[in-house]
């Protein structure tokens, strides 16, 4: 008779890795459900790296009763594969910072243990993705959520550009701020308003500045942006936040919540690109209209003239070429407006063509 | 020496309401602070019909060590002033699914709270608003969140349309369900489906059928809609995701989280109507500047003929009024038509005016 073999096929079955959400602010925002599952882990890891939670690894090993295992950036990325082996023999729980998930480099890790045969858990927890409706923002209504970055670490044009973005499709925007929990640096929300005042975002633009939600000293201020910018929200983290067109509803939280001053209210403009350009298009052929002056040409026109206007009309197309995946406003006036060219030739019996 | 009065100023001082979430799936979902909180109410209620929770009122008794009370829609809607008056003198706990503050009757409250003087404490939990990330798509590119109601409650058309619009801001959509929960009426992903077929969805859309996110059976399926509607996703609750566009980590995360096949991930049509206005110009331009036949004109032009092309561009500036509120695209192309003509008068030496 064999003996029973306990590395085959036992040990060669997987075993688990768990991510495990902390939450919100601290120790205290992690679940029944996550601190069972933190308990029965054989090795714990904590990565809080990714945010800044208000807990140290000496409450969180007291927590767990367990010695947690700081990660560093590394170890879930060039490394993870460490993480990985060890969870073919063990159960290895990883405590993340929010909801475990909202990072990108934690759905990789994920996507690298089911390839290696490793089962995964997840146990989710609080978050400033659904948080945020603690400002009276509706949180149905949040578009796309950007990230500010430090500025030796990237422009602020993606940011701009996502608030337009939401703006545009009549939506609110959570900016979140760039930290190096690390280097101990953490972008305030009156940093994160004198990038965007660079960017040339208008300065009565309606914001939030939110700081420490989920913490008992949270603070949520509402108003024009460099009215915002002068308020000291004190420790880390921030975010900000960008509403959209607000519902009555909003309104009246947003001033009982955040206490945003009324005239921050009125008189907003939401005005996106598109609305912008078409505005300004519009006012500008209305002038032109009404003062132009029409001089009927007393000889015929030169196939020079013509092939000027050709020149310029493909000169216009190229820009519609060139503008058509970034800058698409721009792209669209650039070839609606060598249609029109093109069409005054044929109108004028210059030119032959069928569209 | 007068008695020392407990009745006043104590009792006129505003005591706290407090919104304690409890999570995504079932009571292990509270946290510790939550419970924490929930232990230190005077009184305890709980609101179980806004979603689908695997709890009961025992289990909830049994956890908080206190006899919770089972709130109906009317006690937070129309009766929502007892509570008020009740948190004037006692600590009153509500307990809410999820992330408490997702729903508008929530924050309602708390704003009445604060009407009143009362304090207001919140405590946040887990949420699908930030869970849906375990589809393995990023939560930062999620767009407006909408609700599909029941065929009796309300019609297809917002949600299609704010699919339509997230898509077109590159976004992804989270369908929630509808739910009566008095009834024990739970929407499910193929009656979902059944519901977008019937608005005239593109059958080969790419869709995610989520069931029970965050308990220990959840299922996420993706695929072409008919085909994830052919799945049993069994118990309530559901939801539905509508993916954007999608970066190769989310097409490899819908692949290995959600079964993807492949071929739901080809040759999808997520084309803005910018978009596709700016291709077909750009293409109908090309076309007639490779076959355009220039004749120069014999005779000098008419002033008949510079009329009827000012009518021309009058006629399109009107188009760009009339859209500019509801169809922008049409908007900024008639009115960059309009100049690209007058331009083309300038340029010729027919019309005399500045931009």
């Amino acid at each position: 008779m064999q003996p029973r073999n306990q590395n085959t096929p036992k040990e060669q079955e997987t075993v688990t890795l768990s991510l495990i959400s902390t939450g919100l602010a601290d120790e205290r925002d992690l679940s029944l459900r996550a601190l069972e599952e933190a308990k029965q882990c054989d090795v714990l890891y904590a990565e809080l790296y990714t945010m800044k939670l208000a807990t140290t690894l000496a409450a969180l090993n007291e927590l767990t009763e367990k010695s947690v295992t700081l990660l560093h950036r590394g170890d879930l990325e060039e490394r993870s594969n460490n993480l990985i082996e060890e969870a073919k023999t063990k159960i290895v729980g990883v405590l993340v910072g929010g909801d475990c998930l909202s990072a990108t480099t934690h759905i990789s890790l994920i996507l690298e243990a089911k390839a290696a045969g490793v089962k995964t858990r997840i146990v989710h927890g609080s978050s400033i993705f659904s948080a945020i409706a603690e400002t009276g923002l509706s949180i149905y209504k949040f578009g796309k959520t950007v990230t500010m970055p430090f500025p030796e670490k990237g422009p602020v044009d993606t940011v701009s550009r996502g608030i337009d973005e939401n703006l545009v499709a009549g939506l609110h925007t959570l900016v979140l701020l760039d930290l190096d929990n690390e280097k101990g640096a953490y972008m305030s929300v009156t940093q994160a308003i004198k990038r965007l005042t660079e960017a040339g975002i208008n300065p009565d633009t309606l914001m939030l500045g939110v700081a420490r939600l989920g913490h008992a000293d949270s603070l949520i201020k509402a108003g024009k942006m460099l009215d915002v910018a002068q308020v000291d929200f004190g420790e880390a983290p921030h975010c900000l936040v960008v509403p959209g067109p607000l519902h009555f509803l909003e309104e009246d939280a947003l001033k009982t919540i955040a206490h945003c001053p009324p005239e921050a209210l009125k008189g907003r403009q939401l005005k996106s690109e598109l609305d912008r350009l078409i505005e300004k298009y519009i006012a500008g052929c209305h002038r032109v209209r009404e003062k132009m002056v029409t001089t009927p040409p007393t000889s015929p026109l030169t196939e020079a003239q013509i092939h000027e206007l050709l020149d310029h009309v493909d000169h216009y197309l190229a820009d519609a070429e060139y503008y058509k995946s970034d800058n698409k406003p721009t792209a669209l006036t650039s070839v609606a407006y060598s249609e029109g060219i093109l069409d005054a030739l044929k109108l004028l019996g210059i030119a032959d063509f069928e569209w």
